[in-house]
C-alpha cells in the first residue's frame, strides 16, 4: 500500500496582535502550493476580525494540536486557538496581551517537542510591551525560546532566500547568503568585552552542527569577521583578533572545523571571499545585518540555531503603523516558512540516515 | 574665437610602489574617452619597468606640474616625476620608499592648491611600512591629507558609481549609494566614547556643505544610523542615541539640515529608507562599509570631504600578492577618477555661480 508523504506541519504564531502579524498569517491561506501544512497559533476571533478589516476571505478551521492537520486548501486556515486577554485593535498595544503572545510561543514549543509540529515560525512581537507587562529581562523571541527549551546557548542566523545581488551567479550558484551573530542585542560599548574564547567556540560549534543537521551541508565552511575595522590591522586597530579570535579559530581548526578568517568585514562580503562559504559569522549585530538585509531586500528570514526544534522568523518588526490596512508585505514570512519546511525535511532525513 | 573647454586635470598618485598601484595607473593610458586629463604622479622608471612586466605599451610623457597637460591620447601617459628612494620589486615592501609615497601626495596637494590640478586621485598605500619607516602616528591617506591641508576635520565618504542592487530603480533612479563615517579607524571598543555631540555636528556640517559644493545637491537629505543595534531601542540597548545623537540632530535640524534618524542600521539600508536620501552617515567603519562594498562590488570609491581640494581614492588595498602580474582590476580606480572629474566640474560651477 502506498503511503502518502505529507508535508511538514509548521506552527505559525501571530506575534503581537496589534501589529501586522495576524494579517500576514491570514495571507498564508491562499492555497498556493506551499511546502508545508501551516497552522496558525492565535486567537480565532482576532484572525476573523482582521480578515474582515483587510477584506480577506478565510475560513478558520479550529483544531487541537494533536488532531491531524489537513493538506493546504485555498481559503482555509487551520488554527490552534489561544485566547487574547483583551480585544486588540491595530496599532494599539495592550499590556494584558503580552501573556497571549508568550502563550502562543509556549504552545508552539510544546507541539514541536511532542512531534505535533515539525517546526515553528514566528511573526514579530513587541519587546517593549512585554517588558512593560512585567516580564523583566525579556529580550526577544530568541532568548525566550532558549529558556523555554532549556538550552544554554543559541545562535541567531539570518538568511536570504537566495542571493539577490547582481553578481549572484559568482558564488554558491545563487544560493542564500547566511549571516550568524556572535553577539546579538548588546549596546555597542559592551560588544568587545563579550567576544570571549568560550563564547566564540560555543557559537561556532553550534553553527557547524546545525548547518550539518538542518541545512544538509556535510562539512560547512564558515567565514569569520574580525571584531575591529580591517580585522585589527595587525594590532594597530585593536588587539582582540590577536588575543582572542585567532587562537580560538586555530584551536577549532584542529577539531576539524573549516574556518576562514578573521577577515575584515568590509572585504568579506564580496564575491571573492564569499565563494564557497556556507555561512558568515559576524561579531555583532550591525556588522552583519545591514548587508544581509540589503542583500535580502524583504526576502530574508531569521533562524534560531541550537534549539532541539526548527524555529524561523520574519526579519522585520511589528509595523504598528501599517497594521490593519492589508498593505504589509508577506515576503519575509513566506521565506521563513519555506526555510523552516526545508530545515524540517533535511533534519528528518538526517535523523533517519 | 571659440575657446576649447578642456576636461579637468587630475593628479593620480601611484601609491605603494610594490603594490598594484603602478600597474593600475598605467591602465589609464588606454585613450578611452575619460572625463579628465590624467597625470600620473610617480617615478617614470618604476612605471616603465612595470609596463614591461605586465606587457603594457605606454609612452610616458614627463611634464612639470606647471606645464600644460595635453588631451588624452591612446598609449600616452603624462607623468609628474617623483623619484623612488630605491628600486621597487612587486610584492616587496621597502621602508625607504615610504618617503617616495608621501612625496607623491605632497606634490599632488601642491598642484591642487596652486590650480595646476583640479583634483587628486590616490592609488593605495601601505600603512604598515610607513609606520615602520618611522612616521609614528601615520594612520592613512585621509588623515595625512587633513594635516597637509591644515584643516581640523575631514569626513570619509564612500560611494558606489551607481546602485548595483537589483532594486536600484526603486531609489534615486539608480544613483550612487553614498556612506559617510562618523568615526573611521578606531578599535571597536573606543567607538562609543568617540561619538560626541561636537564630532557629530562637525561631521554633519562638512557632509552637508560638501554634498552641496562637490555633488550639486541643493539641500542634501542625510540618513543617520544609530550607534547601537536597533538604534538603542528606546534606551534598552544603549543610551547614546538618547543622550547624544537625538539632541544633536534636533539642533542641526534647527539650523536647516535635512536629517533622518537615528535609524537602525539594519533597516536603513533598504529601499524604503534610502528613497530620496543623498547620503547615509554610519557611526563607525564596519556599520557602513560592508553594505557599501557589497553594493558597489568592485566599483566603489573613497572620497575625502572637508579638504580645500577634490580627493578621491580606490576603495581597496595594495594587494601585494597580485602586484606585477597585470591581473588587478582597475574598476575602483576608474570610478575614483570619474567621481573626481564630476566633483571638479560641479565644484568649479559652484564657485562661479
Amino acid at each position: 500500500m502506498a503511503v502518502a508523504v505529507q508535508s511538514p506541519v509548521l506552527a505559525v504564531t501571530t506575534g503581537e496582535p496589534a501589529g501586522i502579524g495576524p494579517e500576514l498569517v491570514l495571507q498564508l491561506a491562499t492555497g498556493e502550493p506551499f511546502p508545508a501544512r501551516v497552522v496558525a497559533v492565535g486567537d480565532p476571533s482576532l484572525l476573523a476580525e482582521r480578515a474582515a478589516m483587510v477584506d480577506a476571505r478565510v475560513e478558520l478551521m479550529t483544531l487541537a494540536p494533536d488532531e491531524p492537520v489537513p493538506a493546504p486548501k485555498a481559503g482555509v486556515l487551520p488554527v490552534w486557538p489561544v485566547a487574547l486577554r483583551e480585544p486588540s485593535l491595530p496599532g494599539r498595544l495592550a499590556v494584558a496581551n503580552s501573556d497571549y503572545v508568550l502563550e502562543t510561543l509556549d504552545l508552539a514549543v510544546r507541539a514541536c517537542l511532542a512531534g505535533d509540529a515539525a517546526g515553528m515560525v514566528t511573526a514579530p512581537l513587541h519587546k517593549g510591551v512585554i517588558l512593560d507587562a512585567g516580564h523583566a529581562g525579556f529580550s526577544g523571541h530568541t532568548e525566550y525560546l532558549r529558556d523555554a527549551c532549556g538550552v544554554d546557548e543559541v545562535v541567531m542566523l539570518l538568511a536570504t532566500d537566495q542571493a539577490l545581488h547582481a553578481s549572484e551567479a559568482s558564488w554558491q550558484g545563487g544560493a542564500a547568503l547566511r549571516v550568524a551573530l556572535a553577539t546579538t542585542h548588546l549596546p555597542l560599548k559592551d560588544v568587545a568585552g563579550a567576544i570571549t574564547d568560550e563564547r566564540l567556540a560555543r557559537i561556532l560549534r553550534i553553527l557547524r552542527a546545525d548547518l550539518r543537521r538542518w541545512f544538509g551541508v556535510t562539512e560547512p565552511r564558515i567565514a569569520v569577521c574580525g571584531l575591529n575595522p580591517h580585522a585589527g590591522e595587525g594590532g594597530h586597530l585593536g588587539r582582540e583578533e590577536i588575543d582572542v579570535i585567532v587562537p580560538c579559530l586555530e584551536r577549532l581548526r584542529g577539531e576539524g572545523l573549516r574556518l576562514d578568517g578573521p577577515l575584515p568585514a568590509d572585504t568579506l562580503f564580496t564575491p571573492r571571499h564569499l565563494a564557497g562559504v556556507d555561512a558568515v559569522l559576524a561579531m555583532y549585530h550591525d556588522q552583519g545585518l545591514p548587508v544581509l538585509k540589503y542583500a535580502g531586500f524583504g526576502r530574508a528570514a531569521n533562524i534560531t540555531l541550537g534549539l532541539p526544534l526548527v524555529r524561523t522568523s520574519v526579519d522585520h518588526g511589528t509595523a504598528l503603523d501599517l497594521a490593519g490596512r492589508g498593505v504589509a508585505d508577506p515576503g519575509s514570512l513566506r521565506v521563513a516558512i519555506a526555510l523552516a519546511a526545508d530545515m524540517a525535511r533535511l533534519g528528518a532525513a538526517a535523523s533517519i540516515s
